[in-house]
Parts: structure tokens; C-alpha cells; sequence
């Protein structure tokens, strides 16, 4: 899709400013209506002029107020997690990220449990780094560690309790944003405890569905979310390294050259492993430069190893481990790998792509 | 799905105001971070709290304002189109009726032209009364006249020109304010006057497509969006009259007792419309009263024909010809026709279902 | 997709004819084993060579037989239908037209009934001449007049009755051979008469589904067979006229130049009307000459109106109104208009195109 | 679905013999037309009669066989395969187990290579014992090794090798009689040899794919066939083990008590590996005994390991390691462990679903 010039023509419905035209908006004014000639421009921009802004949040400065938190302030029912909510600059005091997503970085003290609850909105967790911490999802405990994605898509009760002496924090991302301002949220409190304490290295829906290509007969029916609650870290690693190597075999398997990624998938479907949220992870070998791109909709990357920086609308922000960005719509971007380069990413492309709103550009030479 | 009570659990997570939490607080905002806790119950309430309000507009108030309109402001480039957005009180002065649709009430004066253009939102139009006006969509003239449903979806040029010497008010519904929020908009200027000013009675999408079961082997690839510029009132009254004959032959045909209902649909594929919007009509006998109803997303209604009552969060409000009104995401309503009563409707259903987020609630037995 | 050559290598694979081999030999067939080897190119041809050949009947030939079978043999509960199966001359004195396919003449004469019952089998009617049958299919009382398409889809109750005193003839087209080869049949008897003699004009499923575009909301699930028992000829004489009127107007219409062609469709997927056969209607030109089309799986078409040839391999055979012809598997053909050519397609493509074995072929300039 | 009564009511058709009657016969024939009346019972029967019937091939029988071919039939282009196929007694001469499948025990000595061709018929091998060959799928070298699953789906080049001094045995699975039966097929020869001798331990699809919940996102468009070409014994079983751990856990996750069993899927969408051959294996518990079923289309199993028995409509075979039996069209059936039992299963189920044939039958208690 080529880029609209922004010369906007002379506006001709531009009435001279009479005391009838003042009647005629205050009357408007009175009924509960809005001329669209005189707004037309910030309804209808000629591309995607987000009000959020492309920001970086470094670790060094999330950690240590994750760990304050956790001295000041407990952990339990009503306010229900120990969450610091990434607020974009952009949009005005809200805890949102994007228009349509939520990242926070969320700590538990050792021996904690936040308690269950459900809601509609879709939720995951990522685990930069620690472990020792259990989500109990609809009853099934679930272990985190290192590099895993945790899900909890929309209405599964879900509680977490930390089984060490260590604190431990992770980030979790959710479509909260666009659950408020749709109006299509629910919630329901649930034990005040988790329901189940017991600590298995996998859960049940592992136990039952990760096994590559294979599906159990029990489990034929289709379903909106993926059945896996965790996707472990060893088979992310295994599969991005396994890309490169064939790409030094001169085999096709990675996105683009110096550039290996898979997407985290719902196995009943092939497809996104919830109805809003995509969840991904992108391995780049040292030195690489990926080309400048443009997408319809908001992401949120976080780094999970290497050093490196990306470039958001022009401006280059370096790249440590646990640092994190955002990339509202149309915000051109690209990314360079000083090491090899370990990015988790999420956004809300099922979205654009399920209601056909989604378009991308990709500038195939630099200026 | 059973409603949640709404006592709320004591909030165990409010810690003692001491200096050390008060810095960690600014700290927060100094990292542009914002706890979870303080703000749980608004990001997530027990079942959807629109700030948009359910509300009528009267006909008879839009349609004398609009035709002010058409006297003092020209309609042309830039501003485009002379349209009165209906504004949802509840939304705080933006232009939209609820929190992904627009719905105004556009006016265009004797052998008036609104040039053309085309953006990434969906659009249709639907007229209450009159006749005399052709939208070209893609450069295929389509006529308006009372009772029609013109679809202009995403990306399609589209200009109108009154081919007569009276004027002519119609009601147009788009996704404005869900891309605006989404950040998905995209905007094309097109000719400053319709591309082509015949003035057919069918359209070329009509001739093709609108023969029941009949597909042309020329239109084998599935679209997005459904290939009809026109759906005509002649066939939506019949369908609905159909079904009411059929219901007093004891077949079930109707949605409910009394309540006749269809569907506008993209024949490809046999879903909706476009991908945002739901269009449908609704038709009830003399004296039906429709049980007491809650949906997730929002939906907005004119009334096409007959007299009656709506019931919104409780308080009834009498309805006309031509009257508007808007139901926010979970607000409990019902109609009451007394006489046979015809009414339009779109929504935004569409998102909801293919997001997983639609839930409905039917009340079985009146309080 | 190119043609293989059929230079078929050497076999090196024949051993020479000792007696161990024989032993060997015999010891396969004992134990009911068979060799690839000595098989292979009639298990696996280089491309589908069927059994099945093109042939043409003649209506003048069909018609006068089944008058004759209507004076010498009743119909009723047993044989259950007057009708004779045309009979491929390549497929030993099975009554099949294709390896999936049957097509018969039906006859019906005055006042008589044919018994319901119901059959795993899907099955359809199409009217070349007459009229004054009603089929009634689950209950639902179908008129059958010329041009009409009248559809029972498997596991329907269906029975017909004469309410004239004229006898009437059609053709039937059903998966019979397919079913008996899969072993997929089932079959039960149903009322010796028709369960309801009423004569409307229109069926209760097209006075619910024949409205273009418009879905009624108590028929939203979608289904395997369409909801259509009837597509009158009304419909698809119009379609096929606007085709060639948008032609003239030089719009894209139309499948090639000078040939319309409208697929009868299930409006709630806008896919094929029953899972195994497919139904098309095809409108030539006077004067038009079709490309030479080679395509997997076979069909059948019956003239419907007009006169002109088919090429069958490279052999004319001159068409007049009512004379039916198949094309097997592959088997090269294309159509000539003498005059304006209408004629009534049926297919299995539907089982080709959802196991993924469709392979099509058009030779774009004859040698 | 109840079962069919089988008392048949008087056939009413059955008109006197007279000459007439005899010249109106001859007339059919002539024109190459057969009465449905007289033949209604075999075209459309109450429920399926398969010509084919229930057979049990014994490993102990086919192994040898299978060695003698090596010892006399020497491999080779032309007849491309050392593959025995079963051919069902009751399907008259023909080499198809079932009328849809071909399975067939193939032989291949040390060193020995089976050169590349490709055809429209899906494929499959499974490994029951041994191990050294690697088939080589459009250039990929896929190993072959006990209680792996390897495809070969339609058109696509593949070759086997034998890198060992021990010949191998395995079965091969394909859909060879369906697709001669409706003429669908195409075969080509590729090279004399296979065009990579490399033996990696595993190929490079499944370095791409077979990584739990995970897809590359070099590959985000579906296909039509799975991307894995094998599906690794070693994966199989844990998925089996976990299924009855889970099971005496007290969680759903077997198909029924005792009863462990995974479909093998393509992970682009979750369905079926190939559009007409379904492949599952299947464990049962010392003694467990499963209930009788009917279902439409045919399916084949070959005992991997264990002892026990299956029930062919009512009698009773025993199983030893690497047996084979067929179970046509809905012929009643159930099996009984007398150790653990471990069963690979393919069948035509997916040509069943995807026409809408499928049925099935499940005997609640035994008589």
C-alpha cells in the first residue's frame, strides 16, 4: 500500500462564520450532534496517526520498583495482583501500552500466592528470567520458568503462588485496553487461595498436547484458545536454532536472512492461541539489520538475550536484557542484533487481521 | 451466563500512606508505570460499564437540522460530506454513538454532488424516505431509495450526487470510532465529482449478484465484504412478510413469537456484511413485546415504519418513524410495537463474535 | 499442470519365469497378496484413464422409452420410481453414467404418487419439459415446472406425486455409484403416499431462503445441504440474461466471452448445494465455441434450450433440446452455440475439490 | 443412527412378463439404459454392504513372502516398488484391501534403492520392525526406523534407500483404489536414483516443524497436506504413556477407560496429515476390552506390539505382533488386550467427513 501524500486540499465547506451558523452548531450542540466537515481529519487521517508513542522501558528501572512494591505494598484479594502497568507517554494517564493491550511487570514474594480469579480478557505471562513460581490454571498448576510463555486466555480462573524463599517476576500481557473501551469485560472472584499447591515440572495440558503433530482423540473438538498452558523454552530455543542452521544449509526456514522466529500457535487450529493476542518469538544472528516496516496495529517486544538496539520512527534505542518497546500503528521500526538477539514479542495483530484491517509495509532499500 | 454480584471483597492491598510508599508512587509515574491494584475495579469490572449512555434521537428533530444545514454549509473538498454525527452524551464530545460506531444523518440538496474518496472504514448507508440520489461505489452507480441498504465497505471509492431538483437526507453507519481508537485508518481523496453520473435503476453488483442461490461463475473467489451495493426494500419487505405468513401456518419461521427477522449477508460466504458491521430488520405484529435482552457490544436501531416503544435500562421511551436510538454493551432493553412495527438495526456483532467476546443474556420470566 | 509423456520406461523389474517364481507367485495368491510390480501402470497411469466413456443420449431416444415403461409398469412401493438410469457403455451393465455418478429419466404418470422414502444418497431434479409434480421433501411440498432445479439432499424424506392428468418426465441425478462403491448407503421406506397433497405455488424453504442476500435470523446455523428445494428458472434465466447484458456493456461478467454461467449455490456457506454435486447452468452465445477443457472428475449436461455440438475427443455430436451427454475424467471437450445454447451442468467436482484432486486443463490455442 | 429393519415390503413394480414387457427391456438396453425398479435393493441398500469382507493378514505370513520377492524379484524402474499388496477376498482379483485403501508389505534388500517417482495418490509408510532406509521426499532424506510414520503425500518425488547390509520390511498405505476408481490419477517418473543419499537423523520438515505449539514463521500459509514427513515413534509413545498416567490420575484424557489413542495431524491446521487417509495409533491396557462399533468407510490396523484379539462381526481373531486386519463399511467390530496392546490405524474417514457420509454406532451393552 503506498503512503498518502499529506497536502490536504482547501476545505470547502468552510461556511462563513454567521450568528445563523453559530444557531445552527449550538443547536447541534443541544441535540446531541457533531458536524463531520469540521473533524473530518482527526476521524479520517490519511494513515494511522496513533496518539500512543513508540517507548522504551529499560529492566534496570522496572526491576527495582517491582521489588520496592513488593516490600510496601501485600499481595491479595481486591487489588488481586502485584502488577505495575507500562503506561504509554501518549496516552494520558491510562495503564495502557497500546490502544488495545496491557504489559506490567508482576512480582511475587516468596511463599505468596495471589488469589484466583477470572475475567474475559485474555491473558499471558512471560518469564524473563527466575522461576519457582506455579499459575494454577482452572485447576491445573502450571510451572514458570525461564523463557516460558504461560497463557490464560479469557475466562479461565487462574491464580499464582510462589513455592520458594525467592521473590520472583515475570511479565504478563492482556487485552485489557481494548476489553474497556469495547465494554465486553467480565469478571468473577474466585478461592483465595489456589486450589491446587502441588509443584509437577509439566501440567496437564502439557502432558496431553505437546507432542509435535500428534493430537489426542480425547481432545478432537476445536477450540477458541490453545489448550497448551505452557510453552516451554527448551523447544523455542530448539526450534530457532534449528532455522539457522538450515539457513547455513542453504535450506528456506527463516523469515528473512540473519533472521529466525516462530509463532506460539493453538494446536487445534494452526492458528493464534488467543482470539486477540499473538504471541511470537524472533531470533537474530549477530549483526543483522532487519529491513524498516510499517504494520496496522500495536506491538510490544521484550528482550529476553543479547545486546542490541532498534529503531523506532528514526530514533535508535540500545537493547538489554529484560528492556522493553512498543511500536504503535504505522510507526516505522527495525532492528539491529550487536550479539545474537533473543526478542519475545506480542501484539494484536489477530485482531487486524480477524476484522481485516491489517496492512503492512516493508521498505526493501535503506535511505 | 449468570450476572456477578456486585459486592465487592474487601481490598487487602491497600497499604498503610507512609512517605516510603508516596515516593515509590511518584517513582512509578517517573517510569511511566501504574500499579494494578489501585485501579482494578474500572480496568476490570464485573461485567461490562459503558461510559456510553442508551439514547433516542428524534426525527423529528434531525431531519429540520440537517435541512438547516443544507442552506448555510456547501458541501464539498475536504469537509466531504454535510453529515450530523449522532454524539453519545455519555462519550464526552466525540462524534461517535457508541464505542465503535458512527451513525449521522447526512443531507444533500438539489443536484448536489459529495466528491468521491475511500478509506480503510466501513460504511453503509440507509434511507427512511425519499429517493433521487446515486452513490457510486468503485464506479458503479447505485440508487437510494426509501427502505435500501447501500454498502460501501473499507477501501472502495465512493462520491454521491443528487440526480434531482429536491433534496434527500439518509443515515450513515461506519466503524469510525473503532479505527480511530484501533488505529487502523486510512484515507484516500478521489474525483472532486462522481465518476460517472448515469443513473441506473439496478447496479452492476445487483444485476450480478441478486438472484437467490445463483452465483456467477465469475465470482468464485470468496470477499471480504459482501459484493451487493444494494440491498432493496422490495425483497427485505417480502422476506419479513413471509415469515409471518409462514409463522400463522404454525412453520417455524420467525425468530421469535410474533417477531419476524433477516439478516443482510455477503453471499460468498453467507456471513455478515462487512467485517465490523452487522446490518439486519426487524419486524414485529401489532402488540408483540420482545423479552428483555443483553448483548455484548453495541447496537443502534431507526425506526423504518409503525409506532411503538423501546425500553432501555428501564424507562420507555415512545418511538416514530425515522427515530434513532443506541444500546450500549450490556444494557438490558425491549420493543413494544404498537402497531406492526419495522425497524433497522446494525451492530457491532460482527467484532464481538469473531473475537470470542459475544455473550447474551435473555430474560425468560418478566421481574 | 502438463500432459506426461506415455514413453513408459523398460521394467526392470521381470524376473525371469523360473519355478521358484511361480511357487512364489502361487504363495501370494494364497495367502491374498498381489504384486505392485506386475500392475503398477493400470493402478497408477500416467494420467486418469477411465473406464467411463463420453457418450451422448439422445432425447428423442429417452423420452419414448420412458412414456412406454409408463404404460407397461407401474409405480409404487418396492421399485419405488419409474426411472431408467443411463448407463455408461464402458462401465459392464452398472446403470452408472460415472464411477460417482447416476442420471436417469424419471416418469410420473397422471395421478399417480411415487412412495417417500429416504436415502444416504443426495439427489436432485432438473425440468427440461412439463409440469404439475410436486415433489414433497421433509414435508415441505415443492411444485416442479420447466427450468427448475428441485434439490433432495441426502437423508431427506422425499416422494413425488402427479396432480394433473398429464404424465410428466425429468431427470434425476444422483451419488449412487459413488455411495455403493464407498459403502456409505443407507435407506429407509417412508408413506406409501406423499404425506401432504397440497399444490403451492412456492415451497416453505424458498418462500424462508429465495430473498437475494437476506438470511432469515431463525435460520443462522449453517448447513451441509442447502436450505433451497427449489431454484426456479425464472432466477436463472434472469442471471444468465444480465451476464451477457454487462458483457455487452463491457463489464467483467461473464466466464469467457460469449458464456455465461451461474453456480446454484447453499446461501448459508455460498458453496456447492450438496457435498458431492455440483449444479451449474450455462448460457452460450450464438455462435460461441468453447475452449478445448480437460478436468478431473466427470459431468454431465442435458441441453436445455437451443441447438448446437459438443466435441467429445475430438468427435462432433450435434445437441438438440433434452439430449444429455457425460464426460468422463480427463476426456477432452468443448461446446459450439449454433444458435443461443442453454444447458443444465451437473458434477462431482465437489468431491474432487474437497479431497484436493481437481486438476483442470484449458488448451489456449487449438494445434 | 438405528439401525435398519431389513424386512422388505412387497415390490410393487414387478410387472407381468409379456412380450411387450421383454421388447420395452431390449429397447432399454439397446440405448444403454437400466430400470431402477429392478435393481433397487443393490443400488440402495438399508445400511452398507461392503463387497469386501473382514480378513486378518498374519505377519508370520507376509514377512517371509515379502523376503522370497528379495531372494527373486529384483527392484527397479518400471515396476518401481517391491510392495505386496493385500487384496481384500472379497473384492474379486483386485489388489485393494478396502474400496478406497491399498496397503502393502514393501521389501527392501541392503543397499538397494527404489528410484523417485511421484503420483496424485497419498501415501504413507509405517515402521514395525527394523531399521537403515531412508525415503527421500522431494529432496528431503527422511529416515525410517521402528514406530515411525512416514508420508508421502500427493505429487510428491520420493525414493527410497537401504544405507544398510540388513534388508528392511515395512507397510505402505495409499489411496490407490479410490483414486482409480474415480479416476484422479497422475504419475511421474523422477530419477533413476534418489537424489540425496545423505542419512540425517531427522529431515529437515521436521527441524522446521515438529516443535510443540510452534510454527515457523516461514511458514504461515496452510496446506493441504501435512509438512511433516515423520512423526517419530519416540513422540507417539510418550503422548500414549502420559494419556494413561493422566487416565489414573483421575483426569479425562483417554477415549475411553483403558483406552490411550492420538490422531496424527497437520500442525498448519489440526486436521487430518492427508485429504483422504486418516493415521492414528492406538494403546489399550491389559485387559481392557472396548465396546462394539459400526462406522462408514473402511480402516486397517496393524498390531505394533502386544497380544490380544479382535471381534469381526462376531468372530474373534488373535493378534500377534505386526498382524494386519480390515474392517470394511460398517461391519460391527471391538477389540480385547490381553497385555498392552498397540495398534497403528489408518483409514478413509477423512473422505467420510469431508462428504458428509460419516456415521457411526456404538453398542451401549453387548446382547
Amino acid at each position: 500500500m503506498q503512503e498518502q501524500s499529506d497536502s490536504k486540499p482547501h476545505n470547502a465547506m468552510m461556511p462563513e462564520d454567521t450568528p445563523e451558523l453559530r444557531a445552527l452548531y449550538a443547536a447541534f450542540e443541544e441535540q446531541h450532534l457533531m458536524p463531520l466537515w469540521t473533524q473530518l481529519g482527526d476521524l479520517m487521517p490519511r494513515h494511522p496517526k496513533p496518539k500512543a508513542v513508540a517507548h522504551v522501558w529499560k529492566w534496570a528501572d522496572l526491576l527495582p520498583l517491582a521489588q520496592m512494591a513488593g516490600d510496601l505494598v501485600p499481595v491479595g484479594r481486591g487489588g488481586e495482583r502485584r502488577a505495575l502497568g507500562l503506561a504509554n507517554p501518549g496516552l494520558g494517564g491510562n495503564a495502557y501500552i497500546s490502544p488495545t493491550l496491557w504489559a506490567a511487570i508482576q512480582y511475587l514474594g516468596p511463599r505468596e500466592t495471589a488469589p484466583e480469579h477470572r475475567h474475559a480478557q485474555n491473558a499471558f505471562r512471560f518469564v524473563v528470567e527466575g522461576e519457582g513460581v506455579w499459575t494454577v490454571v482452572n485447576g491445573d498448576p502450571v510451572r514458570m520458568s525461564r523463557g516460558d510463555l504461560l497463557l490464560t486466555p479469557g475466562w479461565h480462573f487462574h491464580g499464582h503462588h510462589n513455592d520458594t524463599d525467592k521473590p520472583m517476576a515475570w511479565i504478563d500481557g492482556l487485552d485489557i485496553p481494548f476489553c474497556q473501551q469495547m465494554d465486553v469485560g467480565f469478571f468473577e472472584f474466585g478461592s483465595d487461595r489456589v486450589t491446587d499447591y502441588a509443584t509437577p515440572k509439566f501440567s496437564r495440558g502439557e502432558r496431553l498436547w505437546c507432542h509435535p503433530g500428534l493430537r489426542p482423540l480425547s481432545g478432537l473438538r476445536d477450540t477458541v484458545n490453545t489448550p497448551i498452558g505452557a510453552y516451554r523454552w527448551e523447544y523455542t530455543d530448539r526450534a530457532l536454532t534449528e532455522q539457522l542452521l538450515l539457513e547455513e544449509e542453504g535450506q528456506p526456514a527463516t523469515v528473512e536472512q540473519g533472521h529466525a522466529a516462530i509463532r506460539y500457535v493453538n494446536p487445534t487450529t494452526g492458528g493464534d492461541v488467543m482470539p486477540t493476542i499473538r504471541c511470537e518469538f524472533h531470533r537474530l544472528r549477530e549483526g543483522t539489520e532487519t529491513p524498516v516496516r510499517r504494520e496496522v496495529g500495536s506491538t510490544i517486544f521484550q528482550v529476553f538475550d543479547g545486546k542490541g538496539a532498534v529503531v523506532l520512527d528514526g530514533v535508535t534505542h540500545t537493547l538489554n536484557i529484560g528492556d522493553m518497546f512498543v511500536i504503535p500503528s504505522w510507526i516505522p521500526w527495525s532492528l539491529q542484533a550487536e550479539s545474537q538477539l533473543d526478542l519475545f514479542r506480542f501484539s494484536d495483530a489477530p485482531i487486524m487481521e480477524r476484522l481485516a484491517f491489517m496492512r503492512s509495509h516493508v521498505e526493501t532499500d535503506a535511505p
